[in-house]
């Protein structure tokens, strides 16, 4: 089965209502005075880091996309549960585990060790309490909304190629933790940009049931020469989020775009439809 | 880096008050008016199933396993989120864990799908709101306690080697979230016996920091040709634990022993010391 197959499937099984129909990247769990936000992500050898990569490295990103996706909802990190898979460099994996873990202010909670077999899987459990309600998803987005990216994509595409100046974005990515606090009492919609901005902006609008309009210009690109590469990479973090003309954001952030009625395509690049996901950006399973 | 060694690593990293210092199966997280029971627990193919498992089996045990040290704490299911790594018969996969989520009244709250790179391996985190507080732990059982089990062990062992009669105790573990949440307000320490019997009374003698005496003819099992088998043999899900003589249980359970104070080994088998947990059963990674 594959990724879309199985995700449909699992739509059909009993869903808690905060688990959003799965079409979010967070469950969020209403408890009395609190709400959580909830999210669990994988990395596996081969998929989602190479054979010889520093599991320092890895422990990190295995952090940082997780913490990410509660950046996305203004969530506060509360803690973590990992599910490890014994192997090469585990004292490298925890001290790259120790860092994200200091540096995101996200302590351990829990999770499970594992014997090492074949490829190597790792699972992370992120919990975050949101700082503001409703806590945004992907589908609030509304016709004449502006759509915004906190910063620069394409800089992991350059790290994964070897450019010293963008290796850390590539092997350290920071999640927009700060940024998605301040920005959630502003924002229609919101979610990174973990699978290339434009693919990830076709989900938004489908999500939302709008168009949304881009212009290629204004989209900052770490490398101009290869805007196109850099806008369907994946694995930048920054924010992409959609908020009302009258909006005052209180951090830095591109204006790229404006939100549609829907028309026949969900993103326009420039005045070119793109209505096809398959070309738009990077998917793995 | 074995599985012992990365725990203790592990515990040198930040830890969540609720982590319990990684000596319990939950994490507790007390929310204002709530209190949550979070865990995380790996599958893998080779170390938890074999590879020609029927894999709606192996969904099923995965939940259960889960729900298991929900069970242990008195807390009643809230949702799951999945890991799941895609491969052969992920339709099968969905049928176990449909079945499992409606038997177990743990609805879907979301999670992570990826490809399949080798040997297989799955992820669950299940969450589960506590029903008393405080929230039991393995550490809390007081010489003078008497020591339960909610029914036998061995069943899983027969179960894997083919018995008819105990198969279903192997491929569908039903944890004991009822008798869970009806001991809880009795009891002062318990956990399930999934790793077996006599080790996980050492666990629970060790965290406790008491002696706990067993009557090997009191332990309820499978097959008493096999008795030292089936009190060291793994994947049973009953629950063990402590409780005051003056408590009135509310279900069932077997008195097999009493706490003391330490002595010279955590648990004593009849009049035998054991002190090497290594002898003590079922250590999987």
């Amino acid at each position: 089965m594959n990724e879309p197959d199985f995700i449909a499937a699992l739509r059909q099984l009993p869903l808690h209502p905060g688990a959003r129909e799965l079409l979010d990247d967070c469950a969020v769990l209403n408890l009395g005075s609190e709400t959580l936000v909830i999210t669990h992500d994988m990395m596996t050898q081969g998929t989602h880091f190479r054979a010889e990569a520093d599991m320092a490295d890895v422990a990190w990103k295995l952090v940082a996309s997780n913490l990410s996706d509660l950046a996305a909802k203004g969530a506060a990190p509360v803690g973590v549960l990992l599910g490890h898979m014994l192997g090469r460099d585990d004292a490298r994996f925890l001290k790259g585990l120790h860092e994200a873990l200091d540096a995101f202010g996200a302590p351990l909670l829990g999770g499970d060790t594992v014997a090492g077999a074949g490829l190597r899987s790792f699972g992370l459990t992120a919990i975050g309490r949101a700082t503001h309600a409703p806590v945004p998803s992907r589908s609030g987005a509304k016709p004449g909304d502006q759509v915004y990216v906190t910063g620069p994509v394409g800089r992991a595409m350059l790290g994964f190629e070897g450019s010293p100046e963008h290796r850390a974005a590539f092997d350290r990515p920071v999640p927009r933790l700060a940024e998605g606090i301040a920005l959630v009492p502003q924002v229609t919609a919101m979610m990174d940009v973990s699978d290339g901005l434009l693919l990830d902006a076709f989900r938004l609008a489908e999500a939302s049931g709008v168009g949304i309009a881009l212009d290629p210009q204004a989209i900052p690109v770490a490398d101009p020469a290869r805007a196109g590469e850099c806008i369907r990479w994946g694995d930048d973090y920054e924010l992409l989020f959609t908020a009302p003309p009258s909006a005052q954001l209180p951090v830095t952030a591109h204006l790229i775009g404006i939100v549609t009625l829907l028309a026949d395509a969900p993103v326009y690049l420039g005045g070119e439809a793109l209505s096809d996901p398959a070309s738009l950006g990077y998917r793995h399973g």
